[in-house]
């Protein structure tokens, strides 16, 4: 039976890195990592740098990511890119007489809104799971911006751009953290008493912040976004938004 | 100006501790550590352990909690008690002779369900912040059963004890997860359709795990949580809940 070990690593800070993942690194013998296509290789390149910086003895395989099939509704989407990547890793995997574990780091958190304990529930025969949790953009948006996730005994809901888009502001929420946002879904709102702060890059050299009354800050967010994929070819962005009781 | 560092330190396990908490330790030139009574020591010797670990040269100084006013309407009693606290840090940061950053170790992350950032906010002159993130135990419940913290596309509700037992299983939500709940308020919930994934003592040695069918499960982790905090005299547990859509 295989190990297999899903590793957070946070969020582009290696200085994310625990202690609990740089150990699990040093023990794997494989470590598959992801090529996500031109323009992206920042991505890559900070999985090789957390490698070599905990002197990790593994041996490191890239592989190309497949392409999502944009002509499938969404469900169908996802649901076929999770088997091509599947049948990447076991490609990989069958080829190499492994020693110990195959390790896989993942930006973030192996849990939030990622996509590798479903890859891995699809691999046959099931391999042992571990998983080592991981610094997630929600940690590093708030500590970028030094505020607390949630107001004395409030509840926050967590949710994705598409889900704002399709659902609007949900029933009775004061505090949303939106992930997965690729279009400033934070537009379609009603901005009156809502407040947002904003975060790229979080934790990493290039990090980007914009906080205030969401109808100020929206269009600063947009152009600072615009300008900044731009320029580093990629993006990733979170954001908090909390209505005044 | 003083400089104040609220460092994460992940939810009990030393090896949750990143990279970069490990640094901020070792810059620090005192370090506060509450003591929160008697049963609860296990709480500071992992702060003092997680000290020793990384070898920080800082100044420890231990100070005992106040206790909340139990008479008071809840939301006074905790503007109170935050007084209370920013006193008693108040009055040890005078008596210092500092040459570098105050530090408090904030058990899980700063951001979340966490206190310290409030009584930060109370401290005259302001300090200059800094917040380092910690794995919280979100992370630490959700990689301890291996399972994804939202479904695909889907929205997560991060919620309290408290606010469960008054308002009931928020209007719309798919999944719960419950902070700060001393009750067991999951018996208040109509089990049907409901599974749960419940932890304590995430990632520590001590870590106790119960998932399944909220109906079948939730007397097992009400006996396995009176025996547990029977045992060690203190106890932090949160869970998942899943409604099947």
């Amino acid at each position: 039976m295989i190990d297999l070990c899903l590793i957070g690593i946070g969020t582009g800070n290696p200085d994310h890195v625990t202690l609990q993942a740089r150990a699990a690194l040093c023990e794997a013998a494989l470590v598959l990592v992801p090529r996500k296509g031109v323009g992206k290789e920042d991505l890559a390149d900070l999985r090789h740098q957390i490698l070599t910086a905990c002197d990790s003895p593994a041996r490191v395989v890239e592989f190309e990511m497949p392409l999502r099939d944009e002509t499938l509704p969404y469900a169908v989407r996802v649901e076929r890119w999770h088997d091509a990547i599947a049948e990447r890793w076991s490609e990989i995997i069958a080829r190499e007489d492994l020693s110990g574990p195959v390790a896989l780091l993942v930006w973030g958190d192996p849990g939030l809104y990622d996509s590798t304990l479903r890859i891995a529930a699809r691999l046959h025969p099931a391999p042992r799971l571990r998983v080592i949790p991981g610094i997630t953009a929600l940690q590093a948006l708030t500590a970028a911006h030094a505020i607390p996730f949630n107001t004395i005994n409030g509840a926050v809901t967590v949710t994705t751009g598409r889900r704002l888009r399709d659902h609007g502001w949900p029933e009775g929420a004061e505090t949303l953290v939106v992930m997965l946002d690729g279009e400033c879904s934070f537009t379609r709102l009603a901005p009156e008493g809502v407040h947002i702060w904003w975060g790229a890059y979080l934790g990493m050299a290039e990090q980007v912040l914009v906080s205030g009354a969401l109808a100020q800050a929206a269009p600063q967010i947009i152009a600072k976004r615009a300008e900044a994929r731009a320029r580093h070819g990629w993006i990733m962005d979170t954001y908090l938004l909390r209505r005044q009781a």
